[in-house]
Parts: C-alpha cells; sequence; structure tokens
C-alpha cells in the first residue's frame, strides 16, 4: 500500500522522512513519480491537479495539507465516498488569534492615525473608544474564529459573530445565516473574516457588505482571497467608507506586482503568514489518521462535502 | 474645609461640578486661586509647583492625578507625613496592556519587517518564531506590569518579570533586584518597560542594558519617558543591536521637533496615549478616599514615599 503526496513546497523529502519513522511499511510516493496507482491508498494534498484524485482507484482518504480544504474541493470531480480530512493544529490556531489580535488592537487603538501622525512629526491624542464599547465582529466560529473571538472577549470588546447556523459562545452574540449577514455587518467597527472558502462565502465581502458597515470600519481578511472583491475593497477605502484593512490572503498569489492593494496608504498586507501549519504536528494528525483506518476506524477531522469544511 | 486642584488640563471646572455632586460641602479650589490656604485639606495634583505642597499647613492628602507619583516626588520638599495618594484604574491598566500586546505581538510576528516587505512589493515569508520560545520581559510587575504578564502568558509566550522584590506570577520568572537586571535583558528578546519612575530607576534603559539584551532584541517603553536614555537607544538601533521600539514616553514631552526618535525608520512612536486615567474612576476613587479621611481612616492606594511608588 502507498501514500501519493502532492505539493507546492520543497517540504515533500522530509515528509517521507518524518512518516518512514512512524510507518516504515507505508510506501510513499512524491506527485508526478505515482508508481502503480492501483498501490495508493491514501493522497496528501495542496492544490491537486484536478482529476489526479479520481484517477486513484483504491483511494481511502484525502489528506488536505492545510486548515482550510477549498483548495480540494476547487476540483468538481472528486472521487466520491472518499473522506476529505482536514488538519487541526493548535499552533496554527494560536498564530491565528495573534495575527487578528494585533490587527483589531492595532485598528481600535488608532494605530493607522498615529503612524500617519508620526510621519508628520504630530504630537496630538486621538480619541479612543473605551474597549466595552468597541464592536468588533468575528466572521467565522469555527475552530480558529472561535479561539479569536473567546480572544477579544478577554480583552472586553463588545464581540459578535457571524457562521452559518448559530453558535454559543459566552460574550459573543451570535448572528446566523444570510439573512443576519447586513445587520451583523452593520454592528461591527472591526471585521475579521475567519470563514472557510465555499462557494457560499466566495465573494461575502463585496461592495454591498462595506456598504453596511458603519462609515470608518476596518476589516481584517485572514480567511481567503476570494472572500474578499479586491475592487470593492479599494473603492469603499477611497470613499472613506472603510477607514483601513489588514489583508494577509489575495485572490491572487503571491499578489501580482501590478496590485493597487501593496501602496494603498489604508491598507497593511502580508504574504499569506497569520498562520502556518507545524508539519511536526501534521505529520503525526496523519500518521493516527492512517492508523485510525487500519483499524477499521474513521478518520478525524472529516470535512462535510455539501458545506465544504 | 477646602480641596485645592493643580492641572495642566482644562478640566478643572469639569472635576469641581462632579466632586461637588459628591461632596456638596466642600470648597472646591483650582490653583493659582488658593484662598485661604489655612482652609486646604487636600490638594488634587499633576506637576504641582515645586514648594506649594509644603506650603500648605493643614493638608491631610495629596492626591497623584495619575498612575504615578514621579511628578510629586519631582518636589524634594514634600510636607512630612502626609500621604501621596495614587489612582488606580482598571480602565487604564486595561488600555495599557492592550499596548503592550499589540507592539509584543507586532515584534513577535516581524511587523516591521513586513511593513518594509509592502513598501517594496516583495513578497516573501520571515521566518516565524513560535510563541512557547519567544522571550518576551516585563519590566516592572505592579497592578499594570502585571496585568501585562498576564495577558502574555495567556498568548503562550516564554514571559519573565523583572522588579524590586521578588513577584509570584504563574508562568512569569520571577527577576529581582539590581543584580539580576542583567541575566533577565539577556533573556528578553522583547522587554516591556512599565516601571514607576523612581532614583532607582532612571536612566535603566541605557548603553549598558541594549548591551545585555540580545541581538535584534526590541524595547517597548510604555513607563516613564526618563526611564529611557534616547541617545543611547538611538545609538544600539543604529548600530543594529536593537531592531525595533515602540515609545509612548519621552523625556521631553511633546518629544520635540528636532528629535532624531520622529524619523528613526526602526521607531514607531505615539503621544503619550497608552492608557489615560478615566476621570469618571478618577473622581470616585478621589471622593472615597476624603470620606475615608473624615471617617478616621487611612486612604488606600498611599504610596510608600521611600520606594517611590
Amino acid at each position: 500500500m502507498a501514500l501519493l503526496m502532492r505539493t507546492d513546497s520543497d517540504r515533500a523529502p522530509w515528509w517521507r522522512d518524518e512518516v518512514a519513522k512512524l510507518l516504515p511499511d507505508l510506501d510513499f510516493r512524491i506527485y508526478p513519480e505515482t508508481g502503480r496507482i492501483e498501490d495508493i491508498e491514501y493522497a496528501l494534498v495542496w492544490r491537486p491537479p484536478q482529476g489526479l484524485l479520481r484517477s486513484l482507484p483504491s483511494l481511502k482518504a484525502i489528506f488536505s495539507l492545510g486548515a482550510g480544504v477549498d483548495h480540494v474541493f476547487a476540483d468538481p470531480n472528486l472521487p466520491e465516498g472518499v473522506p476529505v480530512v482536514r488538519l487541526i493544529d493548535v499552533q496554527l490556531t494560536r498564530q491565528m488569534t495573534e495575527y487578528a489580535v494585533w490587527h483589531v488592537l492595532r485598528f481600535h487603538r488608532n494605530g493607522p492615525e498615529y503612524e500617519a501622525q508620526q510621519r508628520q512629526r504630530v504630537w496630538r491624542e486621538v480619541a479612543l473608544t473605551q474597549t466595552v464599547e468597541r464592536r468588533v465582529g468575528v466572521m467565522g466560529l469555527g475552530e480558529i474564529g472561535g479561539a479569536v473571538a473567546r480572544a477579544l472577549v478577554g480583552f472586553g470588546f463588545d464581540v459578535a459573530g457571524w457562521s452559518r447556523g448559530p453558535k454559543s459562545i459566552p460574550g459573543v452574540a451570535s448572528f446566523a445565516g444570510r439573512e443576519k449577514l447586513h445587520d451583523f455587518l452593520a454592528r461591527s467597527e472591526i471585521v475579521v473574516c475567519v470563514l472557510p472558502l465555499t462557494p457560499d462565502t466566495t465573494d461575502i465581502l463585496d461592495a454591498r457588505a462595506f456598504a453596511a458597515m458603519p462609515r470608518g470600519a476596518c476589516v481584517i481578511n485572514i480567511g481567503r482571497g476570494p472572500h474578499l472583491v479586491e475592487s470593492d475593497l479599494v473603492a469603499a477605502l477611497d470613499a472613506g467608507h472603510v477607514a483601513g484593512a489588514a489583508l494577509d490572503v489575495f485572490r491572487t498569489e503571491p499578489l501580482p506586482q501590478d496590485s493597487p492593494l501593496w501602496s494603498h496608504p489604508a491598507v497593511t498586507l502580508t504574504p499569506h503568514i497569520a498562520g502556518m501549519i507545524d508539519p511536526r504536528s501534521a505529520v503525526q494528525q496523519v500518521v493516527a489518521n492512517i492508523r485510525r483506518i487500519r483499524a477499521g476506524e474513521k478518520p478525524l477531522n472529516i470535512v462535510d462535502p455539501r458545506a465544504g469544511y
């Protein structure tokens, strides 16, 4: 039996060595060197080429090399009945929370205004909104969004969350479903997007969403690039309706050199580094799930293919 | 009986009105209109002129209009036996914690590097130190420093604190006294100064301190301006030994227009806004302490004049 790994990174040989220590009998293959495809029971993938997974007749599980699985579901012809399994990484959750809190605090404490004042050598206090009166909204309340929301509650912010179904997190007002999206955005001065990318959430941060936000709102996107209609954001920033944005993900990555986001004075951007899967943790999870499958159990962290996360 | 208020701000009439609601029998006077000085039992001061407090023969308490009392002890001729009382404000503590966490996260997550890369349209991941391996040091573990240290422990940082005497805070390694300062600095990659200003802590962040820190360390000063020898910091930054600084307080405030700090690429500065006393909370504390004194009790939050905080 064999595992086929397909990734953009140069880490595949490291993975092969680590998996060999734990599962020495597993034949670890690196795409495009598939060998005899009938042997392949497990696929470990980041952005698999369309049709690859369906071409593997003995496949028992598809392991996503990430917390998000949109890169797998981008293939409309996935093999039926084969579970798609995602990674859950406490360090990834911690990193995403750090990034979100960093930028929420920066916007809350008027960081952009003070940065502009420093450039002009201006010493002037900017009016401060009390933390308990600052309304922060978190889009997505799963593993990561829930942790972000709880951290913000800990600072004393007035936190709401938006998700497909209602969620119960102490201190977080729950808004659920498309019909509540406008109300959620209208009460949120700082919006953090941590959604999974699905057909339902693609383009969710568009001109209508920005218009629903209060004037002067700030947007933080650590979900996926296609959540955000970048041209709509630039228009909302240029109109002064949205005051600032912190972006870690983009529709095209690396961000093209001619993107207006690079030099927009109200945009802070980073190269998709808000959260990075720890490969040591990822190896442990993949190996544990292969052992479960071999023992006749279901793997942990199976994605619901209808929900897409 | 009377209270004399002396402040730089234009809030004195607001204070008079608020105190009148709670203590209608108290004669509220605003410096320099002292009236008959024998009537004055309470002084409510920010940066009192030298000799003013000693000239008041009936004084029972000196209330500092701030959490720090260095502006009171700057007068070498304070009246003996009159307690100096400071303000403790949960909102101030929260604000200072927000500011510290914001800048610790920014340095921890390579914010300055990514800001520079954005200006040059460079898409490149900067190596990330795991949170549990990031050594943060908090100088001062009192009301505010203790809250800062606890918040950083909550994020999973490897936190140490330095204070005059040993302190026991879960998850925070305690370094106490001058003889441990070098060891504390040597293990701290991000240093947050929240010390009270006393003769012992003036100039504590000097060339020797920076030399003791590991190469690439970052410094956040939210204590008082005179903690930091600004020219030594600029030299350490220019030498590349200290990588960055976030400064909210300065030796001269407002910061002079010709200060090299304004335009130093490794310095982020704000105009003494990390924490602001909430005047509503401050009125309540001052009134409660006047009531205690009238009832023959000691006021709360008396400063130890030998320690200076």
